[in-house]
C-alpha cells in the first residue's frame, strides 16, 4: 500500500466535526478502497477547548489555520470555515500556490472565485475539489464531471436549500403562515438567527451557479442568477397550488438556448407528479436532463454533518487514488462566460394571485389586460370572500409566454382601481423538462 | 492534449450503435472534458452490411473481433456483444491480459466472472469497466465505488429490469393478466421473443449480485441471489396491494447483517409514499443507504441506446483522465466470500394470498393456522365473491417474521380442504429501509 495521504481539517464545526468522525470511524473500510491510508494529521480551529463532536485526539491542534498551508507534512487541506472572502479564501489559495490540494464545502467562495482558485490548482500542480458544496451528500458534481461526460447537458434543476424546503413543507402540510413556520424552524435550529442567505435564495444561487459552470462550461456567475426568495409567499398560494395540482418548492435552475443561459433561483409551481413535488422537509434532489442519458434525478440529504461529510470523503478518496479530474468541465482558461438569457426573455407558464375587490365585471378588467399582453389564460379560480377580508384572490394560470409580458400585465393590474395590491407570479414548472 | 484514447467497439447492436453515435456527435466535448481526444480507431461485427445506427466510417471494420484484443493500436476495448460466456469473455480475457482496458455493458459476465477479470486487469496494468451493466444510465457503480467511498454501506435496493417494470406498471395501470401484458410488450418491442431472462427476475439478478459486490466487498456471487420472477402474479394481486396501500414491483434488495447477506429479486410490495413506486414505464431507480450519507435515491433509464451509451462513454473518459479506480471496492484478491444469509431466516413483513372456498370458519382456521406458526396478522381482507368463481381471495399482510415460518404456513394452509390453490406471498418493502 502506498503511503499516506495526509490531510488538515480546518475548521471543526458540524461538518469538519462530522468529516474527521468520518475518517476516524470508518478508517479501514476507507483506506481499502482509498489504496492507501488517510491520515488527519492536523485539525486547525479557534478554539481547541470547545467540546467537538469528534475524536481528533491523534491529530496536532494549530489555532492559526494560515499555517495549515505551509507545512510540508500536508498532502491536502480541508477547508469547512466558510464565507467567500476572508480567511477561507486566503487559506485555500495559498494552499493551492503551495501546491497542496483543497477539499471544500464552501459554496459561497466556489461560486464567487471558483474559476480562479481552479487555475491555481492547474499551475501548482494540486486539485481542487468541492463535492460538499452543493447539495451535500448527493453526488452531483461527480456526476456532472464524470458519469456524464459524454453528455450536451440541456438543463438541471432542484430543489438546493434543505432550510427553505423544510419551510416550504410546513407552509404546505400546516396552512401557516410563512413568519410563523420561520420563527419555529429557527426554534427547531432548521433556520439561522440571520435566515436572509437561504430564504432569500442565496445560499441556493451559489449552488446553481456551480452547477450550471459544470453543465455549461462556464465561468460560475453569480451575478448571472436571477434570484427570489420566499418572504411573499402566503397560504392563499399554498392553498390554490394544491387545488391546482402543484406544490410550491424553491427551485434552483439553469437552462441554456440559443438566446443565452437562464440561471435562477425562485419559488415555484411543481406538478404534484414530478419526483421534485415528492422532495419533502430538508431533502435535496436535482434533475438532469443530457441528451443522451435523458432525465436522471438524484434525491438525498442536502445538509447536515455525516452526509456532507460523506462527500468530503469521497472528494478526499479521490485525491487518495489519484483520480481527481479537472474540477469544472474544462481547464479554467477555457471556461466561456456565461451570456445570460435576459429575465425578460425568461419564457414559462406562470401563476398569478391577484386580490381584486368583489364587485361585478373584475375578472373581465383583468382578463382584458392579459389578453392586452397576448398572455393566453389557462385556468381561472375565484371562490367566495374569506371572513372579514375586503378583497377575494383571484388566480390565474397562463399559457406560455415570456416573463417581459408577465411584468408589463402586473403593473398594469397593480393600476386598477379593483386591485387591492401588487399581483404576485409563480413560475409553473413543467413535469419533464 | 495528450494523444488519443483509442478506442475499438466490439458489437455493433443497440448499445455498440449508440455508443458509437455518442462519440461521434459529441466528440469535441467529449474532448474537452476528457483532456484529449477519444478517438473510434475500429468496430467489429460480424456483418458490416446490416444497416447501422451510427457514422462508423472513420473507423476500420474488422469482423473477426478476437482481433481487436491484439492490436498495438488500440488502448480500450469496448464490449457489447454479450453473454457470460463465448467470445465476449474471450475479447475481454484477451485484451486484459495484453494489458488494454476493457469496458463493458455486460451484466452476466460481469456477474459471473468480474473477479476473474478484475483480477487479470490488475496484474496487467489495464482497467475494467462496467458502469453500463447496472441501471443503464444512472451512475450508481460510480456512485457506490467513488462518491460513498466514506460510507458503510447498509444496504441497496431498486428496480433493476425496465422490462419487468413496464409490464407491471401495466398491470397496475390496467388491471390486466400477466401474460396478456407480456405479449403487448413483445409486440411492441420492450420484451424479448424468449423473456425468462427478464422476467423470471435472471437480468435483475446479476445487477443485483453486481451492487453487493460493490456495497459489500464481496466477490459478486450469482448462486447466492435469491430469485422469484413475475409469472404468479395477479391482477387480484395489483387490487388488493393498491387498496393496502403499495405497488406491486419487481424489487433488487442486499442488505449486510451479522446473520449474514441477503441478496434477493422478487416482487415486491412497495408503500405508495416510496420514492420506488413511482417509478414506473421502463424507468429504472437504486436506493442506497450508508452511514454517513443516509438514504440516497437515483432514477433514470436504465435501458436503451443513448442512456447506455452514456454510460459507457463515462467510463472511457475516465480511462482518458486517467481516474479509474479499482473496479470493485477493493483488490480483486481482499473480496470475500458473500457469507449468504439462509433464505429461511429471511425477516419481513409479508403479504399472503390465499383462494378459499367461501364457507363458515375459514377466516378462523386459516388465522389458526398462522397463530400457530407465531405469525401475526397485520390486516385482513375477505370482499365479496367475483362472479362465476367458486372461490373467494383473501389477503393477508403479516407483521414482522422470518420466511420459514411463512413457508411452514403456507404448506399448512395448502393443506386445508377450504383452500383450493396453493397460497401466494410476497414481501412487503417498508418505505425507508
Amino acid at each position: 500500500m502506498s503511503k499516506p495521504l495526509r490531510v488538515a481539517i480546518a475548521g471543526l464545526g458540524t461538518v469538519g466535526g462530522g468529516t474527521a468522525k468520518l475518517l476516524h470511524e470508518n478508517a479501514a473500510l476507507i483506506a481499502q478502497r482509498a489504496g492507501r491510508v488517510v491520515e488527519l494529521v492536523a485539525v486547525g480551529a479557534r478554539n481547541p477547548n470547545k467540546v467537538r463532536i469528534a475524536d481528533v485526539s491523534g491529530a496536532e491542534w494549530v489555532t492559526d489555520v494560515m499555517q495549515l498551508a505551509d507545512r510540508s507534512d500536508i498532502d491536502v487541506v480541508v477547508e469547512l470555515i466558510g464565507g467567500a472572502e476572508g480567511i477561507a479564501y486566503d487559506l485555500c489559495s495559498r494552499a493551492l500556490m503551495r501546491g497542496k490540494s483543497v477539499v471544500t464545502a464552501n459554496k459561497a467562495m466556489i461560486a464567487t472565485h471558483g474559476a480562479a482558485l481552479a487555475r491555481m490548482a492547474q499551475d501548482h500542480g494540486g486539485h481542487l475539489l468541492f463535492e460538499a458544496a452543493v447539495a451535500g451528500g448527493i453526488p452531483v458534481l461527480k456526476t456532472l464531471r464524470e458519469a456524464l461526460a459524454g453528455n450536451r447537458i440541456l438543463s438541471v434543476r432542484g430543489i438546493l436549500n434543505g432550510t427553505c424546503n423544510y419551510i416550504l413543507t410546513r407552509m404546505d402540510r400546516e396552512g401557516s403562515a410563512f413568519d410563523a413556520v420561520l420563527a419555529d424552524a429557527q426554534k427547531l435550529g432548521y433556520a439561522e438567527a440571520d435566515p436572509s442567505a437561504d430564504i432569500d435564495g442565496l445560499d441556493a444561487a451559489h449552488k446553481i451557479a456551480i452547477l450550471a459552470s459544470l453543465c455549461f462550461g462556464v465561468a460560475p456567475d453569480l451575478q448571472a442568477v436571477t434570484r427570489r426568495g420566499l418572504r411573499d409567499l402566503t397560504p392563499t398560494d399554498f392553498h390554490y397550488a394544491a387545488e391546482l395540482g402543484y406544490k410550491i418548492k424553491l427551485i434552483g435552475s439553469a437552462r441554456l438556448s440559443v438566446q443565452g443561459l437562464a440561471q435562477s433561483v425562485e419559488p415555484c409551481l411543481v406538478p404534484l407528479s414530478s419526483p421534485l413535488a415528492q422532495t419533502d422537509d430538508v431533502l435535496n434532489a436535482v434533475e438532469i436532463q443530457g441528451d443522451a442519458v435523458g432525465a436522471l434525478f438524484l434525491r438525498g440529504r442536502g445538509a447536515g454533518s455525516a452526509a456532507t461529510a460523506s462527500a468530503v470523503v469521497g472528494d478526499l478518496v479521490d485525491l487518495a487514488r489519484g483520480c481527481a479530474a479537472c474540477c469544472w468541465s474544462a481547464p479554467s482558461q477555457d471556461l466561456q462566460g456565461s451570456h445570460p438569457l435576459a429575465p425578460k426573455d425568461r419564457e414559462g407558464r406562470w401563476y398569478i394571485r391577484i386580490h381584486a375587490h368583489d364587485q361585478p365585471g373584475v375578472l373581465s378588467l383583468i382578463s382584458g389586460i392579459l389578453g392586452k399582453e397576448n398572455i393566453s389564460i389557462e385556468s381561472a379560480l375565484q371562490h367566495g370572500r374569506d371572513g372579514g377580508q375586503d378583497f377575494v384572490p383571484i388566480i390565474l394560470t397562463t399559457h406560455e409566454t415570456n416573463l417581459a409580458a408577465m411584468q408589463m400585465a402586473v403593473e398594469r393590474l397593480e393600476g386598477l382601481a379593483c386591485v387591492c395590491a401588487r399581483p404576485y407570479i409563480l413560475k409553473i414548472e413543467s413535469d419533464s423538462f
